[in-house]
């Protein structure tokens, strides 16, 4: 007897409650932390007020744009689709804004508890980090699971529901667009000032833009990447179903698989995080079963030792994502036996979570300062910011290799595997989807390892500004740069399950526009390909120069500042965070307007004009044309950051050397790279995908006929 | 009654020699000028001798390469196919000699004639030019029409002549990835310890790199612009006729077609040569015949003002080049009757033609000067060198909008007007490979305005050396902005006819390979496209390593001279040029093997081990991510560099100025942008497809077997 998919559903529905109950339990974990001295809070608040207000008014503008979409989606297509667009919307914004609400109220618990020990650090900051992973994956599993037992029985049901993923989609465009602007245009302004012409330090509470530049770590980097992810994982898990739902006598297996293996995955990331923050319980007598449970469960949980180095920590989250991998595997090995589907679907499982991993390994391999690449651009650094520009461009060009083939080697294998177990290229496409959620089944506990870093960040600005004493510095300095390390291989990650997912997506839009002819060499095919692969170049184009035009406001504000607001420099004056934070938050939702409008009108547009199979090919271009420049842009921008950082720690004449000047120049020129472009491009591969398979009935064969 | 194939053939044959008797009357007449005084003559000497050693040594690489390559075809294809791979790597690089071989001549004969005037510099320099013009587009044609003659009857005729254009691809990417590193190198090192460190100007004899600086703008620009648009010539007429041969009873009309049309390209570039350099005939009595056709012909030649602005001689070239267009509209008119075949194909010409001038034109717009774009960057430089690159970067990006949109349109209304005329998508594949053919037809004039910019570069080289009159210096300074412009405009050109070619010579490969099955959901087909879109990024990020490594050697050779050669400074002590000549040969030839053989064997391993449909993705994949970020690599490159010039005319500050450094920065960046890396792109994208189109016949499914 087949497992039935209402099942498997439920299943997920309540791991999803499971993990949602978690994320209210860490919540008041966190919250209970000593939020340190008044002068913290202080800052802290300044931080939280910023966030808020730029959370509130983009959100605002978002609503703006989820209401005419809607209206569009209702008007042309269903009203269920409609719903299950705003669903959608809600379930990612409410997460992201969770994570953030917590991230920047962790970040001066971080700097207080570093304050005790860097054990302590850790535990506040990844806590922060893992509500903003489970949050995640618990209300997309949760919304996606209620919105299909609502429509249960329809035989449009999944149609419906890839609503929800596009809902996903443009909240995380504009997060990741308008956050990623925000960000960076803070943190570009407040160096060239600061840093660069009055010469004082990074987080120096006399930079006006300090706070700004704050606030950006945690919009962009909190609530944009958790919700670039929360939408690879919603688009994974409807792209499976979707396609599995083609695929004959056993469809309703194959659909519920995907809600399994997410299931699999929150308890799998529990325990990963669970082994980085947990706390031995209390030892009963010697002997007695609390002890033994205590002792049990003690050895699963990871020690830190005051001097650890950066290798220690980064084994240390290391551990807890690989133990959840191992934990996955096996128990999804279950969740395969009770669908009844072909062992094979196992192993396309295993590819997806290797390859993630793999991605990871490469993503930093080319951005880490011990290694060759890096290197080679501090090297570099010797003849001038034009050389250290052209070593790192080519350090990123190069980079692209292994994840490529990496991807390749993903989606050949899985095609393979599906295709052995049920004859079909069906079931390949199957198991590529498969692969993406098996890729993203551990996020909880990836997510929290990337979302942890900027409050170790604010931490550390905050213990900096708060004049806290040098040691407490140098243990928020140490999860800083964790947090940069895990941030890179998290945009790796990132990149790589946009793929898989678009891929996916793709598939299940070629059905669902029951397109025949998908000629590569088709009539409009090739113009299609040609100008999906443009996109991102436009896109990125266009991005860059927002982050141009905003930090070249702040730039003037805060030079206005230094000039009429007596006694600033001092200290005895008084800066005015709130108009760079006002600043930041304008532009940047003034400029992700252009961009974010690009990516959904520009597929209606092809679609219709150009007609179906064109939108196919374009979706084809823009997948693998954005792949190649998000990797190229993260890696050359991690890598020149941490250049830099490698030359800070004296290599080459150290800080202020020449060299140092030059490698602060590719730094510069990294930032919109890895924090604005780059990561946007996830977005724009998924969303244009999304867009497509939502309107994918709306589409004919175009104005040209052959 | 069907016009012959052969007659048309035999009539390009007969062009291909009456340009042929031009490059040879033009060759006499340009070393006819005065070589100028005896200073002048020896540094021309020893530019001469760089250049000849550098191709002679490269040449017996590529002889190496050539022969192991025929072998491999001889023994696994046919003889047949192996001889016209030879003939034509001899024929391309027989071009690519003649035009360097005139070019180092004309440079010191322009500057000795720009001591007279204007005109006459123009004259000498665009002469030089036209030679590398119609070298080109002579070599070519006789070359596949001889063998074409030699095969007729055989059924494999056409397959046979692919073998030309891989020979002719082969020349290519040494010619263009050697001379790229090996301009850059000198150039990048030159600068970067002559202006930066030693603070003496740029062509300053006391330089030991100027030498090696001005060999390179010869054997990267002419040499391997010429070799790259060889190629792309060559290829659209074979990717063309091999098309046409599968289109039924009209097969032999259409295969001949793009024979005239190249025959008729030949005349009309005469004309348009002609314009530019032509004298009026000696009068003869008033009202006499002679005076009459004297006044006849010279009122289409053009006169040039001496005091004439940039923008009055760009009009010069491009009356001359929209003069040939013109002609050659007329006369193909004339060649669609000949051949019987749809006035359709006609429109197709005109496609071709409007194509490549709206690219030229989109070009000009994003590197010039005088319009917003390259203004921005200019405007960037003052808050530094990391927003200058920022802004490059954008630049250059959003430069790839409307040449995509360009390239995209024409393939689509090619192939409707193909499949209108004949009702088939074989007609319409036909059509886009005319189109390239059409765009190319104009090659003879258009690659003389781009192949005369290196040499009036030089003429200036020699003018600062040899201490002419500072007017000289001023006119070849007009003369070289100038061929900066074509330079730019050239490699779109050169880049929107590689795309159009290597399509045609796809659609080819899908024909020959017999590839029934071209889904673009494909099992193989996707992982083909990812590796295809990402070797476009290995490629450039070898070659800008290459161009790194070999100019910081440099960088060490000129610092020792300086440091070791007595009186060096003052002007007492002689630099040793040729050592920097040697380092540059050395390091360019030894960085080429690499990425050329990167392009030759990718192609292979992935035909054989994914499958010929994984080929057919990855050279889409190639062909799609290689236009974007060729078209981006020039623009960006081009850009900085005329940001740069900008500013020296004294915009922000002027030369000296804190922006005049950061754009500095800039177009030291943009150097193996624009050409090394870049360009080198548009041979990969045709190389990669022509190896795959000679070797078609040999490719299975592959391993995967589904």
């Amino acid at each position: 007897m087949m497992f039935p998919t209402s099942a498997s559903v439920i299943i997920a529905l309540l791991m999803g409650i499971t993990g949602g109950a978690f994320v209210f339990y860490e919540l008041r974990r966190v919250l209970s932390y000593d939020p340190g001295n008044e002068t913290m809070q202080a800052i802290a608040k300044a931080i939280q007020e910023g966030s808020a207000a730029f959370l509130s008014r983009e959100y605002r503008v978002i609503a703006i744009f989820v209401v005419i979409v809607a209206t569009v989606i209702a008007t042309f297509l269903h009203w269920q689709t409609a719903l299950c667009f705003v669903v959608g919307a809600i379930a990612s914004a409410g997460a992201g804004y969770l994570g953030m609400y917590v991230a920047v109220r962790a970040n001066v618990r971080t700097a207080a508890a570093a304050g005790r020990n860097l054990h302590e650090g850790l535990r506040v900051a990844f806590g922060s980090g893992s509500i903003m992973g489970m949050a995640v994956v618990s209300f997309s599993l949760i919304g996606m699971t209620v919105l299909f037992l609502v429509f249960n029985g329809n035989p449009n049901q999944l149609i419906y529901i890839t609503g929800f993923g596009f809902g996903a989609s443009s909240i995380a465009l504009f997060a990741r667009v308008g956050g990623g602007i925000y960000t960076k245009a803070a943190d570009v302004g407040a160096d060239l000032v600061g840093k660069v012409e009055q010469g004082i330090p990074e987080d120096d509470p006399r930079n006006p833009a300090v706070i700004a530049d704050n606030v950006g770590d945690n919009v962009g980097d909190v609530a944009g990447m958790g919700a670039d992810l929360f939408e690879s994982y919603s688009g994974s898990i409807i792209a499976a179903a979707t396609l599995g739902a083609v695929l004959g006598e056993k469809s309703g297996a194959f659909i519920g698989l995907p809600f399994l293996v997410a299931a699999v995955g929150i308890i799998a990331s529990l325990f990963g995080i669970y082994m980085v923050t947990g706390r031995e319980l209390p030892k009963g007598v010697d002997g007695s079963i609390t002890a033994k449970i205590s002792r049990f469960i003690g050895q699963y949980l990871i020690k830190i030792d005051e001097n650890a180095s950066l290798d220690d920590l980064l084994k240390v989250l290391r551990r807890s994502v690989w133990g959840a991998s191992a934990i996955i595997l096996v128990l999804s090995l279950f969740a395969i036996l009770l669908s009844g589907v072909s062992f094979n679907y196992w192993l396309v499982i295993l590819v997806g979570l290797i390859a993630g991993n793999a991605i990871a390994y490469v993503t930093e391999y080319y951005t880490s300062y011990t290694e060759k690449p890096t290197q080679a651009i501090a090297h570099a650094t010797q003849t001038g910011a034009a050389t250290t520009i052209i070593q790192g461009l080519a350090v990123g060009m190069m980079s692209t290799v292994f994840p490529v083939l990496i991807v390749a080697a993903a989606i050949l294998l899985s095609i393979w595997l599906g295709h052995k177990a049920d004859g079909s290229m069906a079931a390949g496409l199957y198991a590529v989807a498969l692969a993406g959620v098996g890729m993203l089944s551990t996020l909880g506990v990836t997510l929290a390892t990337d979302a942890y870093g900027p409050v170790a960040d604010n931490a550390g600005g905050i213990a900096e500004m708060s004049h806290l004493p040098a040691d407490v510095r140098q243990r928020t300095d140490a999860l800083d740069s964790l947090g940069n390390t895990t941030a890179a291989t998290g945009k790796g990650f990132a990149i790589g399950s946009a793929v898989l997912t678009a891929l996916a997506l793709l598939a299940a839009y070629v059905t669902a526009a029951k397109i025949d002819n998908m000629n590569i060499l088709g009539a409009t095919m090739l113009p299609g390909i040609l100008i999906g692969a443009m996109m991102p170049y436009l896109f990125s184009a266009l991005t860059m120069m927002a982050v141009g035009k905003a930090a070249h406001q702040i730039v003037v504000e805060v030079r206005r500042q230094f000039r009429e607001i007596p006694g600033l420099m001092d200290g005895t004056g008084q800066p005015d965070y709130a108009a760079c934070v006002g600043i930041s938050t304008e532009s940047a939702l003034r400029e992700m307007i252009l961009p974010g409008a690009l990516a959904v009108v520009v597929p209606l547009v092809v679609g219709h004009v150009l007609g179906k199979e064109a939108l196919a090919g374009m979706l084809v271009g823009t997948m693998s044309s954005g792949f190649l420049l998000a990797v190229m842009m993260a890696n050359a921008g991690g890598a020149w950051d941490n250049a830099k950082k490698w030359i800070e720690t004296g290599q080459y004449g150290g800080k202020g050397s020449d060299s140092h000047k030059a490698a602060v120049v590719g730094d510069t020129v990294g930032d919109p790279f890895k924090d604005t472009s780059g990561p946007s491009l996830n977005i724009l591969i998924k969303l244009m995908t999304i867009v497509s398979l939502v309107f994918a009935s709306s589409f004919g064969s175009g104005w040209f006929s052959f």
